[in-house]
C-alpha cells in the first residue's frame, strides 16, 4: 500500500517504520523539510520524504500523525479536495495540561475525528492507535499475559476500516471495529482516562476483566 | 457505616449484597416499597428498606444505582438538600441505542455526574463502579491474570473519596483515583466503548498494555 504519513515524530517513526518493514511504500511529509528528510532516512526501505501536499497525494492512505493544535493548518496546506477518497487515520489525542492539582492532562476539545471529517472534504477518517504511546507500537512486544495487543478502530466507511484493519495486522496486532466515526469521541476520552492512570502509577488495564468474565453471570440469575 | 442505596435492580444487590456481607448497615430506598423490601430480604445482613428520602436521610453514604432517566424525579424526591454533606456514588451510565447498523449503545448524554453535583446541592459525588456490569461485582472473582480488578474513582472531595475507596477495598478491590469530577465524564465514555467491544465479543482489556510497558522505551529513545 502507498502510505502518506504528516509529521515526523515518535508516532510516524514508530507506525511508519513498522509499515515500511512490513512492505509497504511511505512517504513522509513533514512541515520541516529536514525532519522529514531525517525520519524518511532513518526508516529506510526506500521511504521517501516530501511536503504535506506530496503525501496526501502519494497516500491511499494518509496519517496524521501531528498535534492536535497543528492539524488545521495541515489539513489547509494539503488543499482544497486533497483528501477526497482518501482513508485517513487520526491517531490524535487533544491532551493538554489539567489545571487542577494532581492531574495530568484533559482533552481541549471532545471529538478530533469528527472534526478532522468536518474539514477534510471527502476523506474517510479512522480513529486508530490513539490508545497506546508510540513506545508501545515501536517496541516489538504484541502479546501480553498471552493475549495480542487489540487495535479498537472507529470509522464509518467499510473500505477504509477494512485498509486500516489490515494495516493494523501487517503490524501484528490485532484490529476490532468499535463503531462509527460517532463514536471515535469515546476513543479520545478512554485515551485520557488511561494515561492518567499509568501516569498515576495504575495497571489501568486491571480496571477491565477479560471477555469471559465481563457477563460473569446470566442476565436475570 | 451506613450505606443508603437508592435502586433495588441488579447494581444495588451486587454491590449492597457485598457491602452488608462486609459488616456496613445498608437501608434499601426503592421508588417501589415491594422491590426495596425483597432486595434487603435477599441481602440479609440486617439491611432494611425504605424509602427514598429514608434511604437518603440514613446514609453517610448514598449509593445511586438507577437507571439515568430516573435520576432528576431521584433527586426531586430526596427533597431539597438531602444530599448536602453527603457522599454519593454514582455507578450509572447514560446508554441508550445507537441508531447505526451494528453498533450497541451511544451516551445519551457526556457528563452524568457532573449534572447529578449540579443537581444535589452539597453532594460529594463520586463516580466509581460504572466500568464493569452488575454481575463482574457479584461474582467474587476479584483477581484476573493475577491482577486485582482496578475500580478508577473520580470526584472532588478528599474525604468522599477515602470513604469510597475503601468501600472499594472492603469488597476486595483495588481503588484508583483518576482524578476530579470533571474527568468522570471520561469514565462514562470509557464505558460505552468498553460495553461495545464486549458486546461484539472482543477482548476490550487486550487494548491496554500491562503498566510496565505503557511507556516501553524511554522517551527520546
Amino acid at each position: 500500500m502507498r502510505i502518506g504519513i504528516i509529521g515526523a515524530g515518535q508516532m510516524a517513526r514508530a507506525l511508519g517504520g513498522g509499515w515500511a518493514a512490513a512492505g509497504h511504500e511511505i512517504l513522509i511529509g513533514g512541515r520541516t523539510p529536514r525532519r522529514a528528510e531525517e525520519l524518511a532516512t532513518a526508516i529506510g526501505h526506500g521511504a521517501r520524504a516530501g511536503g504535506i501536499r506530496d503525501a496526501v497525494g502519494f497516500g491511499d492512505v494518509v496519517l496524521l500523525a501531528v498535534p492536535v493544535p497543528a492539524l488545521p493548518d495541515v489539513l489547509r496546506a494539503a488543499g482544497d479536495g486533497a483528501f477526497d477518497g482518501r482513508t485517513v487515520i487520526d491517531c490524535t489525542n487533544a491532551f493538554v495540561p489539567d489545571g487542577s492539582a494532581g492531574e495530568s492532562l484533559v482533552l481541549a476539545e471532545d471529538a478530533v475525528a469528527e472534526r478532522i471529517a468536518a474539514s477534510a472534504r471527502g476523506a474517510h477518517v479512522v480513529k486508530a492507535f490513539n490508545l497506546c504511546a508510540a513506545e508501545v507500537w515501536e517496541s516489538g512486544n504484541r502479546e501480553y499475559g498471552g493475549r495480542r495487543l487489540v487495535v479498537p478502530l472507529c470509522g464509518d466507511d467499510p473500505g477504509a476500516l477494512d485498509r486500516v484493519g489490515s494495516l493494523v495486522r501487517d503490524l501484528e496486532l490485532r484490529p476490532a471495529v468499535a463503531g462509527g466515526l460517532h463514536r471515535a469521541r469515546y476513543l479520545e476520552a478512554t485515551s485520557v482516562l488511561v494515561v492518567g492512570l499509568w501516569f498515576a502509577g495504575v495497571d489501568a488495564g486491571a480496571a477491565f476483566p477479560p471477555l469471559e468474565a465481563a457477563f460473569a453471570v446470566p442476565d436475570g440469575a
